[in-house]
C-alpha cells in the first residue's frame, strides 16, 4: 500500500502556459518535467525543478520527439541512434538545472507520441533505454508489457510500472485507444475508485468487466484537461484517506 | 612555455555540416563544442566528444544564444536571467553526452555574438558566470579585460584567458573590429610568426606597433574559414618545433 | 469621426493558446494576425483568417523578428537585407493563408521588439518599408513619428497612423516607456475616455497634462492581459455610442 | 520529345550550405525550390528565386514535413488538417518572395518523406492536393501512379509526371527501394543512356529487363551527392545533342 502520483509539469514555452503547475506540485509525488523538445523552455524548467526541489517532489526527465510544433504527439520515423543521442541530451539538460535547484533527475518517462510508440517500436525503446543507461542508473517509468520496459530490463535499469485511473483497459491490460468506447473515465468517483482500489488491492477492472491484477508502483495523473486537477486532488485525498502510502519510488 | 590551442567544433546542423572537424580534433588541445543553440545537433555533439574523447582532447560547452537562424551571430536582447538558464541548459546537455562518450565539460567559453556581447554587456556577462557557477567550477574562456572574466572571477570561477594569432590587435590591447584596417591577419607566415611569440615571450604585436604582454593560456583557432585548417596545422607545428608545450588547460 | 480597432490575434503556437480570439473578433475591425515567427502556426492562422473574412474583419500581416522562445519581444540586431526576406516571408505565407480563407493581407504591422526598434532603428525600418514594397502596396500600420513611418512613405506606401487609448504619452508625442510612472492606463472608464476623446476630437492627454492632436486612423487594443477584453468591449461600445464610425482602414 | 529537367535548390539554412546551387541552375529547367520546413531560409529562398528568374528557369515549392533537424527526412504522422495549412503557408512564403524576385511559384511537388509518404498514404496525399488547390490552380509534380497524383487530379489539379535517370525500377513500375540491390545507378554512362532513351522513346528498363512505357514529361536530377553536378552536366548535353528539347512544364 505504497503508491507514487506522477503527472506531467513545465509543458508551457516561453509566454505559453498549460496546465497549473503549481496546483500539481502540491498533489503528486513526482514530476515529469518537460524537458524543451516538446515543451520546456530552460526558465520553465528550472521554475519547476525549484519548486519541486522546495516541496520535496522528485524530478524525472519527461523526454520526446523534437517536435514543439506537435507537442511531440505526432509519431517520428526517426533514426534510434538519433533518438538515442536526443534523449540524451534533454536528460543532461534537466539534470544541469535540477542540480542547480537543488535536485536531480530521479527517472526517465518518455511522453506523447514518443510513449506510444515505445510501447510497441523495438528499435526506439531500445533507443529510449540505451540513452537512459548511457547516462547513468536512472528508471525508466512506463507501461507494464511495453517494449521499452523490456529494453529497460534487459540493460540492468530499473523499471518502474504506471497505471491510469481514468483510462479504461482492455481485458488484456493494455489500454483501450482513444476515440474507442470506454477509454476516457471522466467522472470524479469512478476515478477515485479505480485509484484507490488501485492502489489497496492492486487491481483495476477492464470494460468488460474483467479483474486485472495491476501491480503499478505509480499513478499517472493528467493534469492539462478541464477538470484534471479536481480529479487529481480527490485522488490524493481519498488515497490519504484510505490510509495508502503517497510516496516517490526514487530517492 | 606552455599553451593550449582551442577551436569550435560540432557546428554543424542536422545534415550540414561546417569545418572540418576531423582534422582540427589532430591539431587542437580543446575542443569548443556547439551545444544546439546555434549549432549542433544531440548526434554531432556525441560524435565530436566521442573524437574528443578517444583523442585526449579537452570538451568545452560553446554556449550561444538560441538562434539557429542566425548561427548565434546577433545580438540579442535576452532577459539575464533567462540568459542564465539557457547556458545551463546547454552545459548540462553537453555534459549529458560528454559523460556517456568518456569525457566531460572541462569549461565554457560563449559563441559568436553572445562572445562578443559579454566584453562589455554587465548583466549578461553576470547571467554566464552565474550559469556556469550554478552548473559548478568550470572554468571559463575568454578575453583578458572582458565583463565576462570579471564577472566569473567574481563568483569564484577559474578565467583562462585566450588571444587570437589571426586577428589584429589594438594598442590597448583590445580586438580591431572586423572590418577595419588590420582586422584580420590572413598570411600564414605572420600568423604563425604571432602564436610563436605569444608562446615563447607572452607579446603580441599591435597594429600600430606597440608589444602587448599578452599572457594567454590558450590560443584560439578558427576553423570554419578557407585555409583555416592549413594555418592551424603550421601554428601547431611551429610550436611543437619551438619547443611550446601544447597542453590543454584543463585535466 | 471614423476609427478603426486593431488588435493583435493568432497569437497561439500548437497546443498553446494566447488571448481570447474569437472574443476580440467581436469588437476590432482589423486582425494583425501572427505570421509564424513569434506565434502562430499554419492552422491557428487559418482559423483567424477564416473567422476574419467571415466577420468582416480586415486581416494584417503582423511581422516579427524569428523568435519563438521569447514571443518577438527582444530586440535582434539581425542584417537588415535578412530581415526584408524574412518579413517578405511572413506577409507570403500569411496572405497564402487569408486567400484560400476568403480574404487577403489588406496592411503590415510589426510586432513587439520590432515594432518598437522600427521607430528609431533606420536601417530596419527601412528593411521593412522595403518588404512591403516588394510584396506590393499595403499600408503600414505604425507610430506617428517612427522611423517606419517615413520609410514606408519614401517608397510610397500608404501610411496609417495608429494610437493608444490605454498607454501614457509624453508631451512630444511618444510613448512613455513601460515601467515608468504613467506608462500604464488601467481604469477602464480612463481608458474609454481617451478613446472617445481621440476619435471624437483627435486629441489625446500627455501625462503632464499637454493636449495632444493625435491624428490616428486606427486605436490599437491588447488582448493579451487580464481585463484586456473587457476594456476593448467597453471602447467599442463607447464608440458607437458617440457616434463614432467603427470601420477598418483597408477595403 | 520535350522534357523537363528539375532538381532541388536552396536546400541550405542559416550559414549552411548544400549543393552548387548556381551550377544546377545553368542544367535544369526547374527549380524545387525549399521553403523553410526542411531547409531554406527566406534570404536563400530569395537568391534562387531571383537566379532562377534570372535564367529563366520555373520556380517550383519543394513543401515537407515541418522538420529541420531531419532535413524532411523522416515520416511524421502530422494531422492531415495541419498538414494541408503547413502547405499553404509554404506556398505562399515562396510565392511572396517568387513575386518579389520577378517569378512566381509555378507548381508543387513535396519533398524527401512527404514526397515518400504521398505515393501510399491517402489523407497526406489528399492534404497536399488540398492545400495547392486552395492556393491556386498548380500543376503537382509526381510519381506516376502516387496516390498524390490521383487526389490532385480528383480536385482538378494538372499533374505532371516525373521519372528517374539515376533509380532503378521495379517491373511494376514502382522505384526500388534505397538499400536493396541495383536501387541507384551510380555510372554516368548508365544515367545519361537512360535519360536519353527516356526522353526519344518514353522507356525506362526494369531491374529485370523489363521495358516499361514511362511517360514522363519531367527528370529529376539529384545534386547533393558526389558528382551529382557531373552527373546533371551530362545528362544535359546528351538531351541536346539528342534533340530534345529541354523545357518547363510551365509558363
Amino acid at each position: 500500500m505504497i503508491l507514487d502520483l506522477n503527472a506531467d509539469l513545465g509543458e508551457g514555452f516561453g509566454v505559453w502556459r498549460l496546465g497549473d503547475d503549481a496546483a500539481l506540485l502540491d498533489i503528486v509525488t513526482s514530476a515529469n518535467v518537460a524537458c524543451g523538445f516538446h515543451a520546456g523552455d530552460a526558465s520553465t524548467m528550472r521554475a519547476v525543478c525549484q519548486a519541486a526541489a522546495a516541496g520535496g517532489v522528485a524530478v524525472g526527465a519527461q523526454v520526446s520527439y523534437r517536435d514543439l510544433a506537435g507537442f511531440g504527439r505526432r509519431f517520428i520515423d526517426v533514426d534510434p541512434a538519433q533518438l538515442a543521442d536526443e534523449i540524451l541530451y534533454q536528460i543532461g539538460a534537466l539534470d544541469g538545472i535540477a542540480r542547480a535547484s537543488g535536485t536531480s533527475v530521479g527517472y526517465v518517462k518518455p511522453h506523447g507520441a514518443l510513449y506510444n510508440a515505445v510501447v510497441h517500436h523495438d528499435a526506439q525503446a531500445a533507443a529510449v533505454a540505451d540513452a537512459v543507461r548511457a547516462f547513468g542508473e536512472l528508471p525508466v517509468l512506463g507501461l507494464p508489457g511495453s517494449r521499452l520496459l523490456d529494453a529497460a530490463e534487459s540493460v540492468g535499469l530499473p523499471c518502474v510500472f504506471e497505471a491510469f485511473a481514468d483510462r479504461g483497459y482492455t481485458p488484456e491490460g493494455t489500454l483501450v485507444p482513444r476515440g474507442e468506447a470506454g477509454a476516457l473515465i471522466t467522472e470524479t468517483a469512478a476515478v477515485v475508485d479505480r485509484a484507490v482500489r488501485l492502489a489497496v488491492s492492486g487491481e483495476i477492472v477492464a470494460v468488460d468487466g474483467t479483474v486485472l491484477l495491476m501491480p503499478a508502483r505509480s499513478l499517472c495523473l493528467h493534469g492539462d484537461t478541464p477538470g484534471a486537477v479536481h480529479h487529481a486532488r480527490a485522488v490524493r485525498a481519498a488515497l490519504d484517506q484510505a490510509g495508502v502510502e503517497v510516496a516517490a519510488f526514487v530517492g
